[in-house]
Formats: structure tokens, sequence, C-alpha cells
């Protein structure tokens, strides 16, 4: 059978997948529980010129394949109008074939704007002064209640007043709840340049001097009390490795030596990476916060780029092979597991080669506590693609118990990324209606309904307890 | 075409597929040649009292996923009833889509109890009095005969009298042979606590006073012929890591100082554990016996856990990538042929991402003294899912001569566990019977059925010669 | 669908895919830019006596899986007749199911020789006659018009007078332009026994004294500029591992102490090698010569063979992981952004684990100069298999833009080796026919069909600039 391009069957090969997503699937709210939208945008309820401006303003995605397209870069970063970059864009999409942009790019503009065709250089026009007209309707808060979000959890550092948040839960015209990631990684990277500053000013937020290590956890757990006082069910850590335990290292040294700018080995930075997380861990767990953990990005690492864009434009990567990855995530998990329990924890892989590993390390410390206590996460950034979606799915179910997944989130800066909720779903039914019809499972449709709503969307309310 | 659940054309899903399982694999006896089958039981002939008694009570896979789905210790390895136990198993089954676990399970209630319905926690009271019921008619010895076992390897440590396999061969009521698996881990395991008093059993039951790394190996040879004496035809070598080729280190010093309890660096624990595995592979080519190497599991990963339940409880991982694994498995084979000429080896990859380095490597240490006669062993432990085993088949077929493939093996202490053969060689047929229906290898059917019933079988009764 | 073994649909197994491969793919003229081809013998146009000596003679990709079939050397490599060489080759072939020599060695048998029955020991003789009375019509010219072969890329030392190249082209009866390939890796295997000797030979064909790193650099321009009137147009480096960025060494101590015999770590070797590439990369920048960087081979591994048989005759394999891939590698890109600005270049990886990781690397270094300037690519010696190459064009479309890839190389000494480029064109064609038909890209023939015929030729000739 032929399907017709991106129509509603789009991603279901199987008339069980079908009735998996049409029946249940779809009808399941959204619970956003890791993105990055500016909860100020949320609040102020802005509106958007253009679809350059929603679209390409922020996406490095879609500047990372501009720029494999030969574009200059005066149509993606730079002064070009908003009107000759959407036509850059347009020129290279059909030049996406097989990458998820092209997917997620169309399923944006379909749901949102109803254009149903795939934007080529030929259309852009007609396209951009459609969606242009059609923007107007829409607002921050319109694209969060359009997309059926009834959650959405942003990323925070401890130092934030959390003032939109508030203001948010305050306005009752507003029934999405937008609550904060507890995310201290400024307080972690004991080598970057910044740190000093950082500590003073987290020292000054909570009104601790800050000269040891036990008076910086006095500090980060003021923080994360303010944090849980708003909401917050969630953390985050981004770490480039996982820290190696450096048991012959002070951990309270390498904090003091960080302070007075003295020696400060890798052994000792790690030793410190390793109390932290233990220490927050720890945290986490008496307050029923969620752990979650990214490693094995290198980032900026075109230095020429970085010094003409700075962070976060799309010059980051997959970081090697971290020799004894197992080893050292079970270490990690077996040092907050001796030293508090571990809270419920979610770790995630960028190199789709680790997900065996992780996976089969996080099965070795489950618990009666929670199904699935810990999780192995979503595919995550350069993963999110459809073949890697469903690795990460087939690699969940053969080893370990996949109905209690928390399932997808957007890691997104746009207001326009739920749809990648949607991809996900359609990839997460094609799956299991695949199975059934291969007679690899029986059609216990009330069962597999049941799974799929929860994977979409119970697990999450619970885990998190939203 | 929609299949129903797990019937007679389970995963086979084009003609070819099924005219090769049903013509040829399915006829084959099957052989054994590495599991973990307690010989006592099988002379014996023990009955069992219950399901979960043959089930669950020795089954880490199972536990794990138990402990993943947020089952209480107390109703895995912990005091509630059998009764109880299955009930909860029962209800984590439905949960267990796309997991092994989810057919192994029922492969095993539909071949050995003729259950034919799916196990949940509605039917799991009718199923666990059926099965209890039909259990009655069972023993070791009746569950080997009916999956028409013709051989079977048990693994054993070079201390063993073996007594329990000379009395079974004495048996005249029972024709399957059951033989030992030389497993002489203990005596590569310099580092370990036990060593010294390890060395000192071997040494008693030999009558050798081992004080030196020549002694070690005599007392080694009298026990490897006293195997051999008994059926032995195969080793087994299970090691953290392949040794590093430390050509400055004295293996002879390093054996003296783990004796005498002094410094034992991790490079002298290397040059031990290769001189000994060079040793012993001479030894094995001598003899004709196979040498099985397997590596790279985590072990006891979970402190807690391990002080509670011990080893092989569930804790254990995949070893993360091990730096310059060609590199050290390539050194290994070379210095075995260069020292004595290699033995026929098989090599166990646990992380699949070894797969088409570790194939790629022996296909560099073939001989015309036996076709493959270096083997890339089937998937192993966390790798025997469906896609595991498929993706060690596929990379075996595209990096060396898969009609030569010694197969399947159970690695397993549970007398259910045969169907795992008929899993194998479903998947097997399933593969070469796409191949054939896509074009890509002709409809020779003689020579397909003849390969088919090699795989299963002819090639691993000539490899270790039965 | 039943397919007939090989058919003209072989491979495709869509209508799309039919008609992306009949009506634009098989039409496209081939431009191998990398293969190993000794261009004497285009210029001698050479005859062939036999299907062993065209086919087995220098094919260790043949060889390997021979001896996996436990064939004796004596007629692998050894004095069995050509005869007797290929009645082994002709028993093993039904064994190759699954491995791409399978297809391939059909696909040479079919479009050279019309053979069109499935090779095996029964019909060996008649194919062996007939074949070789077909081989009387047919040179190393032939081969290549009748492979409709454009333009073919040799590989070449710095050191080479290039003589055949220049009398090929003076050879007005011959229109494929066949150019060198700057490959200058002795000048870069510092560590190598050969070093000092390769070095005076440079020196001596420049007529420079070589005593310093300038002067090296000196005569190797000397050289890259003789080539490039030559008409080389593409480079190619082969190094066991990507350096690392040894900044404390001096690469000029380096080179010195390599010459007089003294000391030189591996960290020395390293940052010689790491400033010799970021040199040569500027300097073919300049003369906008594109730049292939190929690593991750172990060779000779298996000693014994070696001293039997020496390199290149199938003891080689894939290396291990290399601890900081993605690391090295853009630390490698940045140095030589910063230095000269990138050339043109493709990286290839060997282990096929390494895809996702070297493409998203590349990705951080993509420009305006030219659309997907660097280039991932094809999938490389034990990578080229079916499932490889899918695997690496999926990866592409997934992390990069597909349509600007240059596609399919032989790697090849042989004359038949031009139907791999058949082999990739239908694989290529089926996966993008499998996306329309699924509905995951719209079936817009013409955006299609251009897309096919770049990736075939057309992104080749332009990127290379034929």
């Amino acid at each position: 059978m032929k399907m017709r391009f991106m129509d509603k069957e789009f991603l279901l090969k199987t008339d069980v997948a079908r009735e998996l997503y049409h029946s249940y699937a779809v009808k399941m709210a959204i619970i956003d529980y890791h993105c990055h939208i500016d909860p100020k945008e949320i609040y102020e309820d802005i509106k958007f010129d253009n679809l350059s401006e929603v679209w390409l303003s922020a996406d490095h995605y879609k500047w990372r394949v501009m720029r494999a397209a030969g574009i200059s870069e005066e149509y993606i970063t730079g002064n070009a109008s908003p009107h000759d970059k959407f036509l850059k864009y347009a020129y290279v999409m059909p030049r996406l074939i097989g990458n998820p942009l092209y997917h997620w790019s169309h399923l944006e503009l379909k749901r949102y704007f109803n254009i149903d065709e795939p934007l080529n250089e030929k259309n852009a026009d007609k396209i951009w002064y459609k969606v242009n007209n059609k923007l107007q309707d829409y607002s921050a808060r319109k694209f969060i209640e359009k997309s059926n979000v009834e959650a959405l959890c942003t990323t925070d550092d401890p130092v934030d007043d959390l003032i939109w948040h508030k203001k948010i839960k305050e306005d009752e015209t507003f029934n999405c709840k937008v609550l904060p990631i507890f995310r201290p990684d400024k307080a972690l990277n004991i080598e970057s340049l910044d740190f000093t500053d950082y500590i003073k000013q987290l020292g000054k937020c909570t009104g601790i001097t800050i000269d040891s290590l036990d008076k910086l956890k006095e500090a980060l757990i003021i923080r994360l009390d303010f944090f849980k006082a708003h909401g917050c069910c969630v953390s985050d850590h981004g770490i480039a490795t996982i820290p190696h335990n450096a048991e012959n290292e002070s951990p309270d040294l390498a904090f003091k030596n960080a302070l007075d700018n003295k020696k400060l080995t890798i052994s000792m930075a790690e030793s410190y990476r390793m109390e932290l997380l233990t220490f927050l861990a720890g945290e986490y767990r008496k307050r029923d916060i969620v752990m979650q953990l990214h490693f094995g990005v290198i980032r900026n690492l075109n230095t020429s780029s970085y010094k003409m864009l700075g962070a976060d434009s799309g010059f980051d990567a997959i970081r090697g092979y971290q020799e004894a990855l197992g080893e050292r995530l079970s270490t990690l998990l077996n040092r907050i597991e001796l030293n508090s329990g571990l809270p419920k924890m979610i770790v995630y892989s960028l190199n789709p080669l680790d997900n065996a590993q992780i996976s089969v390390v996080l099965g070795c410390f489950q618990s009666a506590e929670f199904p699935a206590k810990i999780q192995h996460g979503s595919a995550w950034w350069f993963n999110d693609t459809k073949c890697g979606m469903e690795q990460q799915l087939i690699n969940l179910a053969e080893t370990s118990v996949l109905p209690y997944f928390v399932g997808m989130l957007t890691d997104s800066r746009s207001f326009l990324s739920y749809t990648r909720h949607e991809y996900f779903r359609r990839i997460l039914c094609n799956l299991i209606g695949q199975w059934v019809t291969d007679g690899e499972y029986p059609y216990d449709i009330e069962f597999l309904g049941k799974m799929v709503e929860d994977i979409c969307y119970y697990n999450c309310k619970k885990y998190f307890d939203f």
C-alpha cells in the first residue's frame, strides 16, 4: 500500500498502529517535563511578527542543516531580512529528505497553520504570507493551549528568582502549569572561568558566605527548597562525562582551591563533582524531586564560529566513547544508593551506541519504591530521529519494562515543538502495532491502549507527581 | 497478513522461512554445548513441586524485570510463597512486551505444558494449577528427553570430581550425553581474595605442591586430562577484560607474589592472565578441546543488593567500551598462534557494539585445519534478544561464512530453556527466508535446508566432535 | 511478491525505487574518485588469461572468506593452478549467503560475462570456460569503457613520477581521465623503519636536502604541485588514529630525532603528524584539492601470515574504540580551520559505530564555500555491505543533507569492481523509494530523480571539479 505524504496515517503502517494512535494516543494531553522555553515569554504572552521569528531565529538544529547546505551565515544568524532567511530555509527543505527536521517542520506547518503542501522554494512566498497571516491569531499561550499542554517544565538556574513562574501561577486566565527545573550546572562546573563569580552570586542570593563546600551545600538547599516551593518536581544535570570516583582527593580542598584560584587537577574536580552529585541526589530524594542526568556532549568545538556566534549556535557534537562508561555510571549510582538511597532518576544517552550499556546498568538499581524508578530517558538531541527513537524504545523493551516509560520531552526553545510529541507517539504506536501484527504480542487492545495512554501521559503524571 | 499470536508460524514471515523451519530445523536434535545445569540434578532426576520452583527460583533474568516493574524483593527472592511469587510474575508478564522473556516464557509454557493463552494476572491461577498438575509427569531427565537433547555440557571447576557425570554415563537408562566444561576462572582470578585458598584446593586435589607457575600449570594439566577422560571437549573462560600484553612483567613473579600476599599490580596480574591463557590454549589444542572466551561483564555493581543476595542475582551489566579491544584481542590470538597454534576457539561479545570488530579480528586467524575454526559466538546474555540474535547472524554472514556457524546454546540453569533453541532457529530461518524472498539468494532449497540443519546441529557435532 | 534471484529489480523493493534506478541512476557515468588500480596496467591495456587472474589473484576480501571456509592457502595465494583456485572459490560461493562478496561476485559475472546462474561447484567448470572465452574480448581499457567510467583516480606516492598518467593523457584513443591521488602516508609514518630512507628518496626526487621539517614541507609542496600539474584534484591520508594535539611537543624536534635515530615518543610522533596534516590541509585548500582522511585500521595482526604473505593479504581489522574520537577529530579540524581554513574534506569511518559521532562533528565545520564542503564518506572496507551502506546513508540523511553526498567509490585494485557502483545505486534508490512509498517524503519525481543523478554523478563532478 502506498501512503500519501504525511497524511493522517503518517508513520502508522498497520491497522493496529492506527487504532492505537487515533483511539488512544492522540487524545492525551502533553506533559513536557523538560524544555528551554523562557517563562517570561509565556507570562507576557508574546506574539510573533513572522514565521522566521518563531521558526528560525533560535533553532540551531535548522542552522546546522542550512550550513551543511552551503547557505551563507548572513541568511542563518546574520543580517538578512526574516523573509530572505525564510526563503533560504524553504530552499533547503526538500533537501532534508531523511532528516527529522523535514518531518518536524512539516508537522509544525500542518498543525499550527494548516499548510498541507511540502514547503520548497517555489511555494515559499505563498506559505510565508499564509502563515504570517495566521500568526496574528497566535501567541505564546495560544500555541501552548492549542497543543493541549497540561504542564511544562522550564530549565532554570538555582539563583533564578522564579518571578515569572510565580506570576504565571497567579494568573488565573492561564491553566497550563509552568514549573521550574532546578539545574545547578554552574555550581558543578568548578573548572569554569565564571565559577567564583557564580558562587558569589549564589552567596548573595542566599545570604550565605560560601567559603566551604558545606556552605555551598547549605546555599544550594536553600535554593532547592525555594524551587520546591514554586512547584519544582524535577532537577537536571548536564555533565561532560560521568566523574571518576577519585577517593583519594578531597572535594572540600578542591572547592577551596577553586575559590582561591589555586591548583585544581582533573582528579580533584572529579571528586568535587562526584561529591556534589551524591549530595544533591540525596536531597532530591528527600523532597521526591526527580534527578535528570545528561552527559556526552562536546561543546563549541569550532573556535572561529564560537567567537562569532557564542554558545548554543550549532557547534556541539557527540562526545567520543567514554572509557568505562558502564563502570563509571554504576559507581555513581552505587555511591548514591549507599549514601542516601537513589532518588527517582532519568539517565539520557547522547550517543545511540550507549543505549544497551546504560539501560542494563540502570536495571541493577531498580526498586520496589516505584515502577521503573530509574528510567532510561528518551532519545536525546542528535538521537531524536525516527530511527533513534525506535532504537531507544526497542532497547528499553528488550532490557526493561516498556509500559512504565515516562516518554517524550521537547528539550526545545520553541513554542511550535509540541508536534515532536506527536512524532514520538506515532513512532511508538507503529512499533507496537507491528509487534502485534507480526504475532509477537496478542491483540489485547484494552491493555495496549492503556499502555499507550500511560507512556504518552499517565506515567509522567505519576512519576513526577504533577 | 496478520499473524495469530505465537502460532506455529511465530517469527516466520515468508513461505521460504516456514519451509526451512518446518521441514528442516524442527527435526534436528539439540546439542547444548554451554549450560549451567547441575549434573547432580540430572542424575537424581529431580522433580519440581510447582511452576515457581522450576521457573522463577533461579532465573535472574526474570528477577531483573520484576524489580524494574516495582515488585518487592519479598516476591522475587524473598519469603513470599511460591504461589504469590508466581502471581507477581504473571502480573508483570503482559508488561514484558518487546522483551525476550515474554517470548521465552510463553514458549516454555506452550511446549512443556500446552498452555496456549498469554499469561496475565487474570488467568494466572488457572494456569498455576494446570501447570503444576502437568509438572507431576516431568522430571529433570524428562524435560531433557522431551526437548530432544542429544548432548549437553555443564560448566565445571577444574577441582570438581565429576562424580555426577560419571554416574550419568554409567546409567544406561539415560541416553543424553552430559559432559563437563573445563572452566578454570578461579585459577586466572589472581586478584581475588579466594585465590590462595583456591590454589591450595587445586594442590590438594592433584597432589602437587603448587609453589610456582610451572607447578600450577602441571596441576591444571592433570585436571584437564581428568576432564578429557570424562568426555570434556570444551573449555570456557570468563574474563572481565582481555589482558594487555605486559611483556615487561614476569608472570611467575606475579603468581609468587599473589601466593605470598605481596605486591600485585594490574600489569603484573595481566601478564599472569596472558601467560596462563596462552599456555592453556596450547594444551587445549593438543587435546582438540574447544576454547570459549567470554568477556565484558561488570559484576555485582549494586553493593547493597550484593550484600543481601550475593552474586548472580541480577546485578551485573555490560562493561564499558574497552579501549583497544581489537588490538588486545588480536594480540592475544597472535600470541597463542605463535606459541602453539590456536585451538578451535569461540569468542563471544556481550556488548552488541563489539560484533563487527570482534568478527573482523577473528577473520584474521582462520585456518585450513577446520572450516570457521575461530568462531564468533552466538549473541550472549543481554544480547540474546530477537534483534540481538538477528544482528549477530547478519554480522556473521557479512564478515565471515554463515553456513559454518556452530549456532545456539542456552547458557541456562533451567531445564525449560531448550525452547531458546527453537527461538533461535525461527529467527535463523526467518532471516534466510527473507533474503531468498527478496531475491538476494536463489531458492535452492536443498542447499538452504542442509545449511539450516548444519547450523542447528551438524556443525556443532563436528566442531566439538560429539 | 517473491522476487527472482538478482533479476533486474535486484534490491529494488518498491515501484518508486525501480523508477529512480531505471530512469535515472543507471544512465549516469561513473566517476571513481578513489581506487588502487595500477595506471601502468591501463596504459598497457593488459589482458587476462583466465577468471582467476582477473578475479582472485589480488582480492584479499575473497581470500578472507576462503580461509574462513577452511580452504588451504595453496588454493588461495599458493601454487595451485588458476583453474583449481577457481574451483575452490566456486565451492565457497554458495556459502557466502549474506556476504557482500556473494552479490559483488555475481554482479561481476553478470555484467561483464553474461553469466546468469549462481556459481557453485557444479557449474564451475562450465562457467570457467565461458568466462575465459569472453575474457579474450576484454582488456583493462575495455572493462573501463564497458563500465561507463568517465574518470578514475589512482592512489600514488608523492615520489611517483606519474609517467603512466602522462602517457594515458597523451593517448588520444582512450577517453577516460586517469588522475593521480596524492597520498603522502610514508611522510607521515615517522615511526616506520623505512622513514629515513623514504625521506632520502623524497629529497632525491625534489633536489632538496631534507634536514628539517621546513625542508620536508618544501619538498612535499614541490611534489604536490607536480601532482596538481598532472590533474590531481584529491589527496588521501590513511592514519591509524587521529593524532592528539600534543602542544608541548616540538614537531621539528620530532622530525630531526627521527632522521638521527634518536628518541621519539608517541607524543612527539603525534605532534609531528598533527603539524604535517595541518600544513598539508592548508596547501590543499590553496590548490582546491580535496583532502580524504581514513583512520581506524589495525594492520598485519597475524604475525605468521604476515611473514609468509606480506601486507594487504587479508590480515587487517577494525581498530578498537578510539577514546575521545569526537574530541580528537574536532581538535584536528578546528586546528586546520584556525590555521588556514579547511579544504574540502571527506572523512571515512571504518567502524560502523563511529558514523553518528563523525557525522555530527563534521556538521560543526560546514561553510558557505561549498554545499556539504566537509563530507562523511561512503561506508568503507569492512563496512561496505548492504546494511553498512544503508546505515551510512540513513545516518547522513539524519544528521546532514543527503542530496549533496558525493557518493560511491570502489577502493579497489580490480577492473571488475565498477559493479559496486551499481550495488550502491540500487541501495540508494531502494532507500529513497521506501521513504516515498511509506509517505515520509512526497512523490516529487523530478526532484528525486535529480537528487539520484547528483549523488551518482554530478555532485562528484562539481566537488572534485573534474
